[in-house]
């Protein structure tokens, strides 16, 4: 992760373009960069403060946070009314999560080790975890796409009261009844190597920058959209997601690389169920409250690849063993998808 | 299931109300509560002269009368031409059986024991079943869906014909072939309860209250559908699957409290597949041959949910161990198609 | 294979019917009836000849040319324009393959063995491969299929790019870092029972009859449509594959009446993945070189057929066994698709 440091640079230099009225291409680039190593920052002070406050409210903590970053991003994108850009990054999240994240992982691990197994009955919760959040997610999508309609907006907060108490139900599953089965591998790292005021100086200095941060890359789409002439469903399916997942992304690979598989597959998996279960949802509140109403009708495309990455992952996991081949196979499945988006 | 004997009580209420000219909507009401406790002796009933009549012929008849009350309904609903609400009804009982009885199941199962496990094997065997006799089912929907089609009756037949095949086929496995794999569970209730002639009157008795009850209901849904503002597809799709299957419910939720999930499966699944091998294409062929001709033209929201519920239950059967979330995650995804439906 | 040999005889036959100016339809009988024989030859001859080039270069050798009778049908169909014909026959190979190879085997493998387990890790990993293939493949059909697009051309050739680069790196998993693990089955014929002139020559024959017998094939499908009122996307769909891989159907029949399952899932699925990762992109590349773009962009059938023919497959798999009523389904299944593809 100590090279993504090297982005925080980007801060500066985004503050200062920004003022100087320079392009908003330029700023948005930089931008982008600088939340890289931000949304890292964050996510390592969560754990810190985690480890101090216990395993039950320090995993409630992470659980909820663990994508503070891209939930920022989108909560801007949402104020700018920018609708189709935030619903493309929950699309390009969960996507970029199973096959970029695990894809990236399986071929480096596999580089190491010819093939890595890991637990086909902790893989197989996680992956019937995430079919159904992302059931969930989709069936609005599917019965109001064919419909101009009315029901969008009580069907989708319906949709969205059902999701979140699923996630607070998997919480109390992961956190509470059972703790034992469901995610061991967060034992791993007990002993914080910040102190209590570091850790939350370190989470509020880096949750403030990546709000600045946001706001100017949020800022700076239509101008991109417009000069670049990519689409803004490109911006929000491919960029957004990789920059807010980036720290994330690196994690996942060095587990690969310690042979730890399971963690991998955790943190990809994980992450695409927290968005469709937690995440999404919370941004259609938020729609509501802010009078921006979003509703949860992806476009066929969106769709499409949402299923289609679901179910790679599902039959990935079957086997319960991984190798390179697998993974340049998610990641062609995934340059592929971002192809197709590209040519829209 | 004692308790549900309380709702015999609305046999005769529904006659009264009936023969008073009273409102349709009510009389609707009260023939639905009636004939929850009246599946459930046909079902009862059908078990017991099964043993009788030894294992294979009872086999048999348990297979063929296993969805009686169901078929009783809708061959109504077909002789009053409301084919939506029968193929609104087909859709409802599989993802019925699959999501909200294997839910429930798991959900409440999952409340006395922390893990329930199964025989992947033999779950794997039921799964594979429901997904070829489903992909023939939907297979003829997709493809006329989109074609306005003198085929759609030819190829509807042609379909119903290579389904009732297959359902013989697999009644020649698991009663002959196979019979010592495919449904050990079944042996579990050896000696009967009833004597013959007592079974054979409750049958008999049980069944011309279905079919008196059938009438009032399907007689009720139009005025409920204008009096209520209900969609014919949303009763078709929730209500009739549910009153219809209720006793079924009953029986697979206590076996998931004795820990006997895979009896709670075999249910589940095998009654979807038994929807799919043989009520619908008899109900095809009983169309043809009243006058009513009954093409397999599904909506694409029924394809949809269709598909969903069943590769749902063949990821959740994958890993061969159940607990309460994953039965929340069930009933979850049904209450968000329960919506959707609803809103449309 | 011995009694295909009977067929040979359409070879003089169809020349002679070409030549007098026969009926084209009777013509393009004879040629379908005598690929069958020189496919099997192809196959057999290239089998042989790897043996003598070693094992690396013969694996590729095995693998490139193991869909060359097909091949060249395809590209004299895309020669003479007939682009919907070469989409539908790689739609009809991979479901071929997966449902009337992989079923008839399981058939007629399962009336001689109660129950035939297979390794479930190898299985897996076909499957997986299969998966991801044909993801790559679908996806730019998904995308364009819903837009009038000047974007078909350009994305369909750099998915083709993307696939033949998996294709390439899936030789060098099978042949070079991961030999032992993918195909141990491929060990089981060492020893060759032609000497290396006599295999090259009837390669070298067999290929020539094919090319002939594939124009006369190819300039009879029209007239045939016309005269017998087949579409042709049903002679895509099924006719072109069945006769294109007649020979394998029979090689994997006879393996699994020798409980040899492995091989023929190997058989059967490998197949379809070398449509979807190599013989598909090839004619990409192919019809842009002669000026015959063909994009990817099969019709909504054509996908719907091939996700369910590869999920069925993935599910069938997941249990390692399969007896003769699995086989059956498969069957079913695929005589449902005909039939829809017959009345569209």
């Amino acid at each position: 992760m100590k090279f993504l440091n090297f982005f925080l640079l980007a801060i500066p230099l985004s503050i200062f373009l920004h003022f100087t009225n320079s392009s908003p291409s330029l700023v948005f680039l930089f931008a982008c960069l600088s939340i890289i190593p931000l949304s890292g920052y964050m996510g390592k002070a969560t754990e810190e403060i985690a480890i101090y406050v216990g395993p039950s409210i320090g995993g409630l903590l992470n659980a909820t946070f663990g994508n503070a970053a891209e939930l920022i991003i989108t909560v801007f994108a949402l104020k700018s009314g920018l609708l189709e850009v935030v619903k493309a990054s929950i699309t390009g999240s969960i996507i970029g999560n199973l096959l970029l994240v695990l894809g990236l992982s399986m071929l480096i691990g596999g580089f190491k080790f010819k093939t890595q197994k890991f637990n086909r009955a902790a893989a197989g919760m996680h992956t019937s975890m995430l079919l159904l959040a992302v059931t969930g997610l989709i069936i609005p999508a599917i019965f109001l796409n064919s419909h101009a309609n009315p029901a969008a907006e009580p069907l989708s907060l319906g949709v969205a009261a059902v999701l979140i108490l699923v996630y607070l139900l998997s919480l109390l599953f992961s956190l509470h009844t059972h703790k034992d089965v469901f995610r061991p591998s967060q034992e791993h790292s007990e002993t914080p190597k910040w102190s209590r005021l570091k850790a939350l100086l370190i989470l509020l200095i880096a949750t403030l920058f990546v709000v600045i941060e946001s706001e100017f890359l949020v800022a700076g789409i239509e101008p991109v959209v417009k000069t670049l002439g990519i689409s803004e469903l490109f911006i929000g399916v491919i960029v957004i997601p990789i920059i807010g997942n980036a720290a994330e992304h690196s994690t996942s690979v060095m587990m690969a690389l310690k042979n730890k598989m399971e963690i991998s597959l955790e943190i990809a998996i994980g992450s695409s169920t927290q968005i469709a279960l937690f995440v999404a949802p919370l941004l259609v509140f938020i729609g509501y409250l802010i009078g921006r109403p979003l509703d949860l009708l992806f476009t066929s495309y969106e769709l499409i690849v949402i299923i289609l990455g679901t179910v790679i992952t599902a039959v990935i996991n079957m086997d319960g063993r991984s190798n390179w081949l697998e993974g340049a196979q998610l990641l062609a499945a995934y340059v592929i998808m971002a192809l197709a988006f590209l040519f829209i």
